[in-house]
């Protein structure tokens, strides 16, 4: 069959060599004539595994040594009330309000302290990333959504914190740039979108942070339980965490976070000058400055020609192009796994269509 | 390679028709190109998939329409928890303790609302199931854990609780056999025995309960959100429960719960009448007619014995036989994916082994 191109916003594609990897060990992993998932996750071959996804991970991420790193579940959604309930009670933050994302996370803060929004693009459907944010210098942290898979916006960097902790949901980026720590008390992502399957979620939580989460809490919804166990106070999930470790090892062959970082930038110019050059028949919708080279969100002139680009895209392979519901339009999400030359051949299409539906 | 059986205490073992199908189709799945865990949990083939395994599970387990199916994540571990924060707070319950995985859901929900200790066998070492179990009649439910890996004891029959709602963990038994719902109110299981991978929970709750859950609850730990988002709230586990999808058509190939009880029946005969056929060479270490049929724990003479037996079983392919680390001993878990040969191949080499050391 033809090759499909898939933009959804997530689940995304994974690297087709981590799949074919993944395939060719399915029944027999390690020559242990057991799947991993077949396997117990005291095994040394999943310790080795998970040991080998953690090193990783610290690697090229540029991890400092006084951060855990931990494997949880329940996405990011859950990871909206654990942290409050963690680090809030009793308490007040800062959150930058930027889109659907971040307003979930607020949501569930106000179940457990006091939120200052610290900034916000409501005003203008979330189409930039506020800057002159307002903190508050009792903040116990700073929340930020990395990059709005909705509005197509993304941090290009990071605000100044001072000495208070900022904690950065990168759900839709992590992996896809360079992180500096300095101001990070903590990240967190789920899997889905630039490093593995759906079901794992990763969590960088600063040392200080976890010895001042709340006691008392019910055992697996303390940071310190999983950071003590190392992931492991019960079963994780293993087969999810054996893929984040097989894409690592594709990151580091291509030669780690500048090179991906370096070809996410490519992909995101080639698609953002195919909107720009377009003479005006498709229209990016986030501002400029605050573009998400994740989640690429455009207009075309109406919104029959939408429904036409999207079927018509969909019949050649391209799928998953249609903007989410809350906004209309059209979205082509290039996370890692999407290579350059899918993001050309879109650009092409894209082309074309603009020529034969003037 | 020699074939390998596993008798871990889980991960589990899958079945091997459920890994061949799962690799053929891992890199593209129902002709389209992309596999299960690259594409969007809206689209309408995952969402097949998901349809597809809440509809055998209702089947295959007879689970009556009051009742909704969640694929959850998080293990039983972070079940213990959220039970008692949705059904607890404030009220009274009744715990049935009959070993490691009893006291951890204790332990937890003592964190939400009073315990009562209906029943223990702390007493000897979690070795048998408590009769004459002491009801608290305001209690909001009746809690037990219908097998215990540790102890290798499994409840034959689950006490009557009148109109009280009993909720199992049925984590190292779902699927083994049938289940009459009568006094159920929810059964909770973490896959990676039965059912399927390690990474996704199968909770199925009466409608009653889910409806008096608490209010005000972080979204994603309130049983409310993930009945009435259909497990859809956020991204599931999508490749978890796809293979959760596949075992069920195994079970349905097998002829259902019924013939699967059978089968599981006359494994664990085999290997609790290999014990006690040897003459005293092997011990079973749990009460008789308390026996469990996943897990069988037993002893040898001496510990050096014990300690040469594992070391030998698993040099020809027996692996996973140590018995857990708070009992000692030796241990066989075989839960359904373990076919009779396996068993019968185990209880070959134990003859043989006993012979050899006397």
């Amino acid at each position: 069959m033809a090759k499909k191109y898939n933009f959804y916003a997530g689940p995304a594609i994974l690297p087709q060599e981590v799949m074919k990897k993944a395939q060719e060990e399915l029944l027999d992993f390690n020559g242990i004539g057991l799947s991993i998932m077949e396997i117990s996750h005291r095994s040394k071959d999943f310790e080795s595994v998970i040991n080998a996804a953690e090193t990783k991970i610290r690697t090229l991420l540029g991890v400092p040594e006084n951060f855990a790193v931990m494997f949880l579940q329940g996405g990011a959604s859950l990871q909206f009330g654990m942290l409050p309930m963690n680090l809030l009670i009793g308490k007040k933050a800062d959150y930058v309000h930027t889109g659907e994302w971040a307003k979930k996370a607020i949501k569930e803060a106000k179940l457990f302290g006091t939120v200052n929004i610290a900034g916000s693009s409501e005003d203008k459907n979330f189409s930039y990333i506020p800057e002159n944010l307002t903190f508050s210098p009792d903040a116990r942290y700073v929340h930020v959504t990395s990059n709005e898979t909705i509005g197509g916006i993304q941090f290009s960097k990071f605000p100044d914190t001072g000495n208070v902790p900022l904690i950065i949901d990168m759900s839709s980026d992590i992996f896809s740039r360079k992180i500096d720590f300095k101001n990070i008390g903590m990240i967190y992502a789920g899997a889905q979108k630039n490093i593995g399957p759906a079901g794992v979620t990763l969590v960088i939580m600063r040392n200080d942070l976890i010895e001042a989460c709340t006691e008392g809490l019910t055992t697996m919804l303390s940071y310190k339980t999983h950071a003590k166990e190392k992931s492991m106070y019960n079963t994780p999930p293993c087969f999810a965490i054996y893929i984040i470790k097989l894409v690592m090892e594709w990151i580091e062959g291509l030669g780690g976070l500048a090179a991906i970082e370096e070809i996410n930038e490519k992909k995101a110019k080639a698609l953002y000058d195919a909107i720009d050059n377009s003479g005006g028949y498709y229209k990016g919708t986030a501002n400029v400055s605050d573009r998400s080279r994740m989640n690429v969100t455009f207009r075309l002139p109406s919104e029959e020609l939408e429904e036409k680009f999207i079927n018509e895209a969909k019949k050649v392979g391209f799928i998953g192009l249609k903007g989410h519901r809350s906004v209309g339009g059209c979205r082509a999400s290039i996370y890692n796994a999407m290579g350059l030359d899918g993001v050309l051949a879109l650009t092409q299409f894209m082309e074309n269509f603009a020529k034969e539906n003037k």
